[in-house]
């Protein structure tokens, strides 16, 4: 017997026999609809919500009772039984706890409200001006002044010597029948203790007081991103992101120093990153059609080992025990002096950090994620080569930093890479056959894995059984997968056949699993540390926020699964996107909120782990899956449970 | 009869016969004592004291009643009547109205008290540090900070980034059994309104606190002059001084500014000042062993036009009506930015001027002459190629400028010179013979004649009738010094056997008088209109104070007698020296100081002469010697009278 579906919002049609599997339906009506574990019913992200009509659901495993509720089904679990009204949502929207790559790329929203209008960091300001004659003989500089005082009210004007060069000039342009017509552009004080007076860093002919550009930066250890802003809408305009430069000089921050002890290697680095940003910035220009000399400022979040390399500050002594940095309030600087392309006599305004490893980005995250000024008990992750974790809420802030290791980035890993085009990003393993089900970023043959990826497969080698809770892998499955090769006994996730590029078979070896494992533990053993040495369970955040370059591919699910997130309902888990760049921008847009960054800098204590024994403690607690203390994780062991059962269950029945 | 004649302090003793001329007895001694007048009993200035004995006084008409009484005598018109004790006091001492050049170059004595040890613009302070430990792990700048508070009270600290990035290295250099050692070097705020935070611009291992080396600049037209002074102390160390290397671009500020438009022309000029500058720093640093990188301050006062110049600030406008300069109160610039050796990160500080034609040496000589202090009304001049007036006390001030062109200063003059080796710069004419007796500087044969040898020889033309009240010869007098040259009726102040490097005769033409008289001219109509102007008599001014370059070599009675200065008491009159420069000295050890000059230069009014109607008709009454207006001039009158009737006598002896 025939049925009849109908999709929505597509409004496609088709007819299909009864028994049919509403996924292979949604195929035939042309529906794109990813089914990432193969349609095993276990990834849950096919679902689609049944608002007419009879099915047969063979599992929910995924879907809550309110959802079923809803009406929620699993596409690649749920057979035709009569004429179906289907509805198909996006499925970056159900998925909430994986954002997608794009969405964290998108215009982002002023993340913090603030009186941007009123206090911003860079104004410009058209002025008439009435030449001068004998009666009137003030000077240039003085008549500009005076004139800014009596038609706006701005006081004390300072000028740099470049930029008094050019007043007179500029004023004598500007010439038209109703005087001189300027717009003078001027920076509104630092955002330092008691106020400077305001700087006058540009001044041109006409009125040009439409729009004032900006810039806000993010400079990580692996990616430099670039907000262009305008500073007179409050309005991000757009952005443009690329690999710091600096990646051919070592991988992680300790590379890097290592690399600056170089004769003329800071020099080096500095130029790297410099030019990294310049490029992105002359990207933008030519997208937007602007002139980069109009580029009015420029704030700047990154670690503290990143900040001292773009301003060629020596690191060495963030390497040394005690881990001393030159300074984590740094000046603002004008950009002629670092060699970044906007306006010569704009400030480049580094954000303050905490400590050598508690840096600018993420005092910039806790500006950008508002836990700064909630009541709830907030955990803030920036996980990336290192994790640096916040714990607090309004009152009070602690942050520390776990030496995770560059192997979530790819580095120590056989076949790991960045999350770039070829790495795979998600990883499903059958329970049966123990083969897996991948998803690769670009659609194209897999080259390697990345942190995600890695995260997904290590999940599912765990829940599935194919490795152990040490990290061993289970020898004795029938599977060619499952073998031991050159580096020791390893899990092949693509054959070299279906990989082309990966130069062989992608794999991930147990030494692999062992960093990865080291890796996760650190950045529990954190977690861990930071709660108890405020006298809280972690069980009592209320909410915990996930920002930084490698956070947003994280699969929360998956992440609990290996222990590298607490276990809690996944509701209280936010996705942030990029906090760094993010507070970066909500700095560059309000001198209030610029002196809030200062502010949480200054509050935040920062934990020196290198100098706990309870880390140690810890650490070796997480180094199984998902950790030593297995009631810390009850979601997960419901899960294995559930597994063991179906197992038990499967095999009884074969037998 | 012979006479025994003891001189002191020399304690020489000669025999000479009664009846001879004691300036014969001390030229027998071998004691130097200058004749300028040639013996004519004119000049006075061969005065010695006859402590006891017998004398014959032939003229004293030189002598006050109580210099008489006190037993001064003209040696060149006195007669030995017995044995005599001789006290010959040193001649500068006595002829008070014109101090000789050294005098002014030697140690100035801080003119105006003010508080500098309190309140310096840079203080060095001598920290003992901790070093970082895991348990006390503040960066190396905010430990730095932490101590300035803890040990001395100084708070928000603030540096460039090049200075930043020599901390952490500096730090650790300076590691002692005791700690880290370091003296830092802060600016303690800038001159601006707000108090700018204390800027951290030197840091070096060690004790060093003992001395804070800083440099005062008089940036003139002609001459550059620097001042090398100890702030720790307050004490003047050493001073250089030489002629500005942008001559060769120009005389005086009309033509550099016009030098100042050729292509890269004002570059070249701002080089040439900063090379002069800096070898001047070379001279001083030489002759006193210290490093140039520890001089830590540099104040510069200087006209409006050689403060552009040495910012390399376009000067144009300054020429063109309505006469507007970019800026009169020009920013504190680093040293580097400028090329000036000392440390790189000292402020060099342009001292505030009030106009065109009155800039940054006028405020600076009305800092250093108290006059902004005193009850008193006063009147400031500064000879220069230009003649900056100021009048007024403690309650107001008011200025002008009056462009008496380089005349005095040699330009524009047949055998004018400046005031170097060669010049003649007194003159002395025979009323009998019109033969002249001259005094050249360096006791060489003359080469022409410099400014004050104009003043003093035209003085001594009108005086004794070798020219009339309106600059015309007396052709009809019996002399060959009188004559018709290539250029018109002219005058030989030396003949060309005498005065080898001449090439010729050393002379002055009607054609020079006249451009003299325009000058005397010119700076007398400043004078009366600024008095005007506010509605008082010239007569009324309690006090003549002269500063300035050229203003030193000025003669007073002279001055008085051609109708440049007004006629007063001597005691009226009060030579300062190189006010330009002592201003820069004060404002450099006190900041309260320096805050004054920024307010002398707001409360000055300035008043423009090229837009005065005024200007014109005292300009035109003061082209007479002395002026139109004799009653004015009472003194010079009685001096004619006088000489009237003496030649009316002698002539009727002599029939």
């Amino acid at each position: 017997m025939m049925h009849t579906i109908r999709f929505r919002p597509e409004g496609k049609t088709v007819e299909v026999p009864a028994g049919t599997l509403l996924s292979d339906a949604i195929a035939q009506a042309g529906i794109g609809l990813n089914l990432p574990c193969g349609g095993q019913g276990r990834c849950g992200r096919c679902r689609v919500v049944v608002e007419s009509g009879q099915i047969d659901r063979r599992g929910s495993s995924r879907l809550s009772t309110v959802e079923l509720e809803q009406g929620y089904a699993l596409a690649c679990q749920t057979t035709v039984q009569g004429d179906l009204q289907v509805f198909i949502p996006p499925q970056e929207a159900i998925v909430r706890h994986l954002p997608s790559e794009k969405a964290a790329v998108e215009v982002p929203a002023l993340p913090v409200a603030c009186d941007w209008q009123t206090n911003p960091i860079v104004r410009q300001f058209f002025l008439t001006i009435e030449p001068p004659s004998l009666s009137d003989n003030t000077t240039d500089f003085e008549r500009l002044k005076r004139e800014l005082a009596r038609q706006h009210g701005v006081r004390d004007l300072v000028a740099s010597l470049p930029m008094m060069r050019r007043v007179a000039r500029t004023l004598r342009e500007s010439e038209t029948g109703e005087g001189w017509q300027v717009t003078a552009v001027l920076e509104m004080g630092t955002w330092l203790d008691g106020d400077a007076p305001p700087r006058l860093i540009d001044l041109w002919p006409g009125d040009h007081t439409g729009r004032t550009l900006a810039v806000a930066v993010d400079i990580g250890t692996t990616s430099n991103v670039v907000y262009l802003v305008d500073l007179a809408s409050g309005k991000f305009i757009d952005s443009a992101a690329s690999y710091n430069a600096q990646i051919s000089c070592g991988e992680d921050v300790i590379s890097r120093i290592l690399y600056a002890r170089k004769e003329g290697g800071l020099e080096h680095l500095q130029r790297l990153v410099v030019g990294t940003i310049n490029e992105r910035l002359q990207e933008l220009a030519e997208r937007n059609a602007i002139d980069l000399s109009k580029i009015y400022a420029m704030t700047v979040a990154g670690n503290t080992t990143m900040i001292h390399l773009f301003l060629a500050l020596d690191p060495a002594y963030i390497r040394l025990e005690p881990y001393i940095p030159t300074v984590t309030f740094p000046l603002p600087v004008a950009a002629a002096e670092l060699g970044i392309h906007i306006c010569p006599e704009a400030s480049v305004d580094c954000l303050p950090g905490v400590g050598a490893y508690v840096g600018g980005d993420i005092t910039a995250g806790v500006l950008s994620s508002s836990m700064f000024k909630t009541d709830k008990l907030t955990l803030f992750i920036d996980v990336g080569t290192n994790g640096e974790i916040v714990l607090g809420n309004s009152d009070w802030l602690i942050s520390c930093a776990c030496s995770a290791g560059p192997a979530f980035e790819g580095a120590g890993v056989r076949s790991g890479m960045r999350a770039t085009v070829g790495a795979i990003e998600e990883v499903w393993i059958s329970a049966d056959t123990y083969e897996p089900t991948y998803h690769v970023i670009g659609d194209v043959p897999p080259r390697g894995i990345c942190g995600s990826g890695m995260i997904s497969l290590l999940a599912e080698m765990f829940i599935t059984g194919v490795m152990d809770k040490s990290g061993h892998l289970n020898r004795a499955l029938d599977t060619p997968r499952i073998r031991v090769g050159e580096h020791g006994p390893e899990y092949v996730v693509a054959w070299a056949a279906e990989a082309a590029g990966a130069g062989g078979d992608v794999v991930l070896t147990e030494v692999d699993i062992s960093n990865l494992i080291r890796a996760k533990g650190a950045i529990y053993a954190g977690f861990s540390v930071l709660t108890n040495s405020v006298g809280i369970d972690l069980a009592d955040v209320e909410e915990v926020l996930i920002g930084g370059g490698f956070g947003k591919y994280i699969d929360i699910e998956k992440a609990i699964q290996i222990g590298l997130m607490p276990d809690m309902p996944w509701e209280r888990f936010r996705y942030l996107g990029n906090t760094s760049v993010l507070g970066a921008f909500t700095a560059l847009l309000c001198r209030d909120m610029r002196r809030e960054v200062t502010e949480i800098a200054r509050k935040m204590t920062y934990l020196e782990l290198s100098a706990d024994n309870r880390f140690m403690e810890q650490f070796t607690s997480a180094l199984f899956l998902p950790h030593t203390d297995t009631a810390a994780f009850p979601s997960v062991m419901r899960l294995l449970a559930g597994r063991a059962n179906a197992q038990g269950e499967a095999g009884s029945t074969g037998e």
